[in-house]
């Protein structure tokens, strides 16, 4: 499977269960999506917790009860198959992972397609300035901050931020960059003081893996789609669905338009 | 009263019934609101309406059921007694206006404060751009278009835009300007061409008032709040509340806070 492989391509064969790996990478100038799945009675809620908390959970689509169409960013794609890994979770723990939820999905679910900070990641390499997860293989490194975000109804998380090694030199153009993509993460929320957001040691992250922090770069902090898991669980609701970790669902929407400005 | 005075001391005098006009100008700093209010049965649908059409909609803060105190943009605040003049609406029909709805809210009620553009206009009469509503004291011209938005549950409206007739050498730095708020409609939706949008006569507006359009002018259609209200309308529910026309809730949000870049 290569980068060419349109979106379409690619959700085909990981229908097929002939994909089950990390998405990064896969059609690159395409959004990818986190996604949470769960009963019609919590939508109100967990849509408002999105909603207020904006830069972790930027809301990409919502898809109504029943519905299995993302119409809007990927028209022809099934929300029940186009995962290449699900986590299905019962009264907030993991029961299991499976690449087809359609034996668990019914009517009265909904649908979150939220964005994801791959969209950013092509666009600073682009511009020259390293992602070193990339560059070493791994998983961007993740944190549980102090911040919380603020809740809805029964939906509360701390703030979730994925970590990013930046040349001295770059942080800025990071951060211009980075900023003009408000539905995936947007600006960072910290520049270079890991103990402001509380944490102790950024070689031991939550989620993810370390990555190498060389002399002269600066620890630069972004909000992650991760906090979305982790407020759908705070609810711990009878069912609910989410895609593994770095297992995205990846859409028709082209990068560039979501960027402003 | 003058445009020094405080959000806080303006929605004092409010709340005594003491100013019932429109708000246009009052604490031109601050970014103003539409209010809708409706039962909490409605409020997913509602939300996710705003959230599919946040150009027409852009969500400032939504109140949990019941809230009364707007807690992230303006502390202190009733919206029971904070707007001008409200509407009641029954099933879709106006059942009188107040200046209180103390008497009608219920525990129940879910209310949404909408962005709105008074926020650019202060910016675009700062920039040089002259704002003919304002300069002939009118309210703006507003035009319901041939465009639907996207509908969600029992809500669907078309699009209702706003007119501001622009001279040529500035249309450009309108669109720029405007473009940074997008929590307040943000870009113009459409440049020069009241018939791509289905108006067959400026001097006709559908809501508020004709305005001037000089020699040397092109008009410049933006997306209006006014669309919040037919789709709130549109579902017909048992009970409804907005604010009148022009008569919004002035919060403690900074225009400027608002922008993008």
């Amino acid at each position: 499977m290569t980068g060419m492989e349109s979106p379409r391509d690619i959700r085909a064969r990981i229908a097929r269960s002939q994909w089950t790996k990390p998405t990064t990478g896969l059609a690159p100038a395409y959004a990818q999506a986190n996604v949470v799945i769960l009963d019609r009675r919590y939508a109100f809620d967990f849509l408002l917790f999105c909603v207020r908390n904006s830069k972790p959970c930027p809301i990409l689509e919502v898809l109504e009860p029943g519905v299995t169409e993302p119409h809007a960013t990927a028209p022809g794609a099934d929300i029940r198959t186009d995962v290449p890994l699900y986590r299905v979770w019962r009264k907030g723990r993991l029961e299991q992972e499976a690449t087809d939820i359609t034996g668990c999905f019914d009517a009265g679910m909904v649908s979150f397609l939220l964005g994801c900070s791959f969209t950013f990641e092509a666009s600073l390499t682009g511009a020259g300035v390293p992602v070193r997860n990339i560059e070493e293989g791994k998983n961007v490194s993740m944190y549980v901050t102090n911040r919380k975000c603020a809740s809805a109804g029964p939906f509360s998380a701390p703030l979730v931020v994925t970590m990013r090694p930046i040349p001295n030199d770059l942080v800025m153009r990071a951060v211009r960059i980075t900023s003009r993509y408000s539905l995936a993460h947007g600006a960072p929320i910290q520049v270079g003081d890991p103990g402001a957001l509380g944490i102790r040691d950024l070689d031991r992250p939550d989620f993810g893996d370390p990555v190498t922090v060389k002399d002269g770069e600066t620890p630069v902090f972004w909000a992650c789609g991760v906090t979305s898991s982790l407020a759908v669980l705070s609810a711990e609701p009878e069912l609910c669905i989410t895609h593994a970790p770095g297992h995205m669902f990846i859409t028709d929407v082209l990068n560039e338009t979501l960027a402003a400005l």
